[in-house]
């Protein structure tokens, strides 16, 4: 959507009692890992930024569809800088929004899973300010299928449970034992500090030999694939020195692992 | 990536033993409604198909993207066309791939989700012919969002867990009565058939009063978004003439739906 002094002719000279900028809020899912998993409608919404606000998990290069003229502000929480909090960064929507127009909140994945980005538009709404939301390629299913896993296979899952490994104060998400217990693909994101626990909780309702696979930097380059079962997959995790941000999926798919790679073999056959 | 033969210089002229075309596949996401709902990625393997195999769910408009001289070939199952089985949409890429080259499958949502494009890369592999996945944005994340609703929400929801709403068989997915027992947002695709006795899993759990939504064609202009609780969510279904493709979402955070329409009513506003 244009903003609202775009829509008047511009040799009427200015119109009073408008804001030279509408404020507005857009809140847009850039995506997961590899920078051309974003939509053209996220683009699109970009392109009409006065004001960009970004994540940690965001590719710098995404900064690059905005007007030469918006402002670029980090406001994630993964770096050296001053960590933000929720309010500050509420408290910036508004403010942007109101001096300068239109705002876009790009963070990593899809802001509606485990992001704060519909507190956010709840927020900039209770202020008087159009929020819109753009949705992401989420780590939630892409992740898994990015390391050649689907969440779901016919006769071996028919359906996916998605969930933080951790509650607030930081201890086992206590779903994860209820989720163990089913059939249900588990998908489990923000988990790796806590895959020892997760383990126990499969243990725990019998399934010490289920499959399980980790995914590091899913889609990028430099992604990594861990597999083994609940019995292992802690020690392997840990021999591979694995770090955030990374995807955890368990249940029979895991089995199923396409080998990413055989495209490159397939070229190196015929060239050699 | 291109094809191999792009990567010789086209000077040299024939090269012997290689096949004009390298056979590969390209499984593709094209998300849900919305046809800018759509990622880069998908657009740029759209954009070197040598044959776009596409579904229902996909907007027409995409198959602009590939090149004029691609074959684009209808092979759903929502038309009044022959229907396709599995076997022969299988035979049919292989088959294109061999003659032609580079087969898209072009999948409304995400390939993973639900669909047979895992199945078809398998199969494709298996067969000797290299397949990539590029995902999509799904309807089971993003068809809920797009009603203002959010799959997960601090103090509402830490999980969500996506079902179909029947097995093979065309019974109801005995994992709703599972689910309706737990505290995750429930997200149910190709259900609205089964509505009633979605509900009643739920009331059987003792929560006639939660809240539920029924989103059909969601985030495209003729979006209808049904809310209620399970007690009159069939009723007003029913009332409403909704037909599919629909998403269920079950949860406290359909409490918390956003207004849609805040942004047109403060235009409105400003205009008026």
């Amino acid at each position: 959507m244009s903003n609202l002094t775009n829509t008047h002719p511009t040799t009427s000279g200015k119109i009073p009692n408008l804001p030279a900028k509408t404020p507005r809020l857009t809140v847009v899912g850039a995506g997961i890992g590899d920078p051309e998993l974003i939509t053209l409608k996220a683009l699109k919404a970009l392109a009409q930024a006065d004001v960009v606000l970004y994540d940690a998990l965001v590719s710098p290069e995404l900064l690059d569809y905005a007007p030469s003229g918006a402002a670029r502000i980090y406001v994630g929480k993964r770096r050296l800088h001053k960590e933000f909090k929720q309010d500050e960064i509420n408290a910036l929507i508004v403010g942007y929004a109101n001096d300068h127009g239109h705002v876009v909140r790009l963070k990593g994945g899809d802001p509606f899973v485990f992001g704060r980005g519909f507190e956010e538009m709840q927020y900039a709404q209770n202020h008087g300010i159009a929020a819109e939301y753009v949705p992401g390629i989420s780590s939630a299913i892409a992740g898994v299928g990015a390391a050649g896993i689907p969440v779901t296979l016919r006769g071996a899952s028919r359906s996916f449970w998605v969930l933080t490994a951790t509650t607030d104060t930081g201890a086992l998400n206590p779903e994860i034992y209820t989720a163990a217990q089913t059939d249900a693909t588990l998908v489990i994101l923000m988990g790796l500090a806590k895959i020892t626990d997760i383990a126990a909780a499969f243990a725990a309702a019998g399934k010490n030999e289920l499959p399980i696979a980790v995914i590091q930097n899913a889609s990028l380059p430099e992604q990594q694939v861990i597999t083994g079962t609940m019995s292992d997959i802690a020690a392997k995790t840990t021999a591979a020195g694995a770090g955030s941000p990374a995807v955890i999926v368990a249940g029979e798919v895991v089995r199923y692992k396409l080998e990413a790679h055989l495209q490159e073999q397939i070229f190196a056959t015929i060239k050699g």
